[in-house]
């Protein structure tokens, strides 16, 4: 494996600021945050992508994630509203290859959001929406049979 | 409760196109996708909010987006890279207050991402982001006691 540098916090051979850590997954300060008190959840074992992550694990992450966020919101850290977030793949904005889940504390005008596709806002007919729901139940079932 | 779009799709009054149902979440398409594909992970029973939703069913929601991510990636549907996205309270830009994680495919070019505020980018000292993984850290454990 190349090196990674989540898996170095996690070897305690670069630093963190860590706000939990159980046997599965270890949650600390993302040091470019996107608003103050912005987290990442990542597991103690290295997985680069979603399709390498134990489902138990990404639902342990996920619950932790979930607990962390209504701290966050229960703390004194400005925070009106919670995004969780995951990018999987470099063309979803993956840069960390070690799985990752952003908390992101919000609250309004605090700039963040998102930007959008020159065909974002339309609405596509039902029939389409159906055409492209049955080729993911194919994936779907085809994975199942495995 | 007042009326609420994802639980009139779950008792059948609106039409959905749906990938995925179990026994504690369904997966349907969004109906105005960031890019084809783009689904909806939503707990069978009504949580505005993640902190109405139990642990136990966000992991299994998590682990089920985790399973329609990956056969979004072996669909026919063009996607390179996913991302998974909650939005929790109006400040983070939640728009139907019942809980839901996006699936969203991804792939170069596709024109989606983020915008950031002004002071995105800074790397604050360590010793801030200690202050605020202490801050994290007290009400995880208040909680924690409760």
């Amino acid at each position: 494996m190349d090196s990674c540098i989540f898996c170095d916090i996690l070897a305690s051979k670069l630093p963190a600021s860590v706000v939990y850590q159980d046997e599965v997954c270890t949650a600390f300060m993302d040091i470019q945050p996107v608003n103050e008190g912005h987290l990442l959840v990542v597991p103690n074992e290295h997985a680069a992508h979603l399709a390498n992550l134990e489902p138990k694990t990404g639902s342990h992450m996920f619950a932790v994630a979930q607990r962390i966020a209504q701290a966050v919101r229960e703390s004194s850290v400005r925070c009106q509203g919670i995004n969780l977030f995951v990018a999987d793949g470099a063309a979803a904005g993956q840069e960390v290859f070690h799985v990752h889940i952003h908390i992101i504390p919000r609250y309004r005008g605090d700039g963040f959001g998102f930007r959008f596709g020159p065909s974002y806002g339309q609405r596509p007919a039902r029939t389409e929406l159906d055409r492209v729901a049955g080729q993911v139940r194919e994936a779907l079932s085809d994975s199942g049979s495995q």
